[in-house]
């Protein structure tokens, strides 16, 4: 797919994601954090289009030349330039981490039919040069993720033991899939990216694109506990928010009570952000598969 | 400046402006109009992002080199990149008239200081084929414009005498300038651009970005009746605005009122689009300079 047109489906995927509302206890056209708002959501999207470009490139002549694609790098140039436009902070790491492969995947692909297994070949195909890269984009986003390991995410000397050992971006997020959703999709092959494209594209037939965003962020919460509240809050935490979903969507999922969750959430500061970033990649999935708003 | 910089700013002054709350009579993150819905201008922005980068890069050579801008050409193939990428029609012709101008000249200028003297100099210079091009343009975005001078936007006649009479791009908009606010901005210096980003600069240091966004609008509209208005509804209706929004402003601008004034505008329909497209415009141009989220 041409370059200009996997940078456009990906900025717009990020755009749509932050924008979709009511979602529960995240950033959305109708609320902000503190310190991160909804406008620096929509400058670190438009901020990292010429990275989503470059991923397309490489994707490009990786298929045609097989000449590597340099995740880890292009992720760290994302969350660099995503600093660069706004001063909210960490926005949108693990929607990079997510984004990257698949922009890369989708200029290596004609149509979508591929993407998935160049997405699958391009992360087995990562080295140790792109797990030091990732390891180099952590402190910079002052993002919030266990150490994988031993190999602390803020310590630079994790970078020396990431050599010695040998460990690709592949096999560090091998390790991580075990208790980060972001991890598990990279090294497992995308299912709830993809699984969520159908689901955002069939809601938005019936309901309409904001509807078809919400509800597939809600389904998805309500079936896999979100692993970034289980890191901030624990395991039994984030069981409990799969719950109070279940229970929203079981009712119906009307605006009063998505509006009740919302607020209750985000009152106990707790923002299921994993569940956000696949949404956005499963957004990304769709618009590259001609989705339009 | 760098061609993917100005695509970006151009590109984050849409997504701002349009997502700036509450603006009185227009789309904003907090309403939809009941055809053009704010998700369109967000996938309307995304969409000319490699167009603002082609401006970029013609003011580029046009500085080194004396090459052409194609000033219309660049217009119409913002305005179909729009309809292609959204299908809630006519989002942000007004802007593109003005954004794409200003890209050029941003390409053509090191920082901001020959930034509005390039622009004015590229509209100069501009051609009867520019002239045409906005033409072609015109059906395609199903725009409401008057006709200049019997040259009937929507027909394709038009252009054979826009040739005949030897009409630049320039020399129409000089025309329409009497009554379109736009042309009068492309054809007289962007004094409403220039002047208000320096509003919004001073405002977003006093009260953040999307206050800044709303009261350089709300005092725009207060000084200068919307011509888009004055040309749906008459020029008493966009002088009534005018005042209402004085009023507003004189009350001390507080969030009630504002919202109140909203209600009034959005069911009326009388939206204020020229008075949001050259906010756009004075955006661009801030972020051009420096203004970060």
């Amino acid at each position: 797919m041409d370059e200009d047109y996997v940078a456009r489906c990906a900025a717009l995927a990020l755009l749509l994601e932050v924008s979709a509302s009511p979602k529960p206890g995240n950033v959305d056209r109708h609320h902000d954090f503190a310190d991160t708002k909804y406008e620096h959501f929509l400058a670190s999207a438009v901020a990292a289009y010429p990275v989503f470009r470059a991923a397309a490139q490489e994707g490009a002549k990786w298929a045609e030349e097989g000449r590597k694609c340099h995740i880890g790098k292009l992720i760290r140039a994302a969350v660099e330039e995503s600093m660069r436009w706004q001063s909210g902070g960490n926005t949108h790491f693990g929607s990079f981490m997510l984004l990257i492969p698949l922009a890369a995947a989708a200029g290596a692909s004609e149509g979508i039919s591929r993407l998935k297994a160049n997405a699958c070949e391009i992360m087995q195909r990562t080295t140790v040069e792109d797990a030091i890269e990732l390891y180099k984009a952590f402190p910079k986003a002052r993002v919030r993720v266990r150490s994988v390991e031993q190999l602390d995410v803020l310590d630079p000397r994790s970078q020396d033991e990431i050599r010695r050992r040998g460990l690709t971006l592949y096999d560090i997020l091998r390790i991580s899939a075990d208790y980060d959703a972001i991890s598990r999709e990279l090294t497992g092959g995308f299912e709830l990216t993809f699984k969520y494209a159908e689901v955002i594209r069939e809601g938005t037939r019936q309901a309409g694109l904001n509807a078809a965003i919400v509800r597939a962020y809600l389904e998805m919460l309500s079936t896999e506990p979100d692993t970034f509240v289980a890191t901030k809050f624990g395991e039994a935490a984030a069981v409990e928010v799969s719950k109070r979903a279940r229970g929203v969507l079981a009712r119906g999922c009307n605006d009063e009570e998505l509006r009740r969750f919302d607020e209750e959430l985000l009152r106990a500061k707790i923002n299921p952000g994993a569940t956000a970033d696949i949404t956005a990649a499963a957004i990304f999935v769709a618009l590259l598969g001609g989705l339009r708003v």
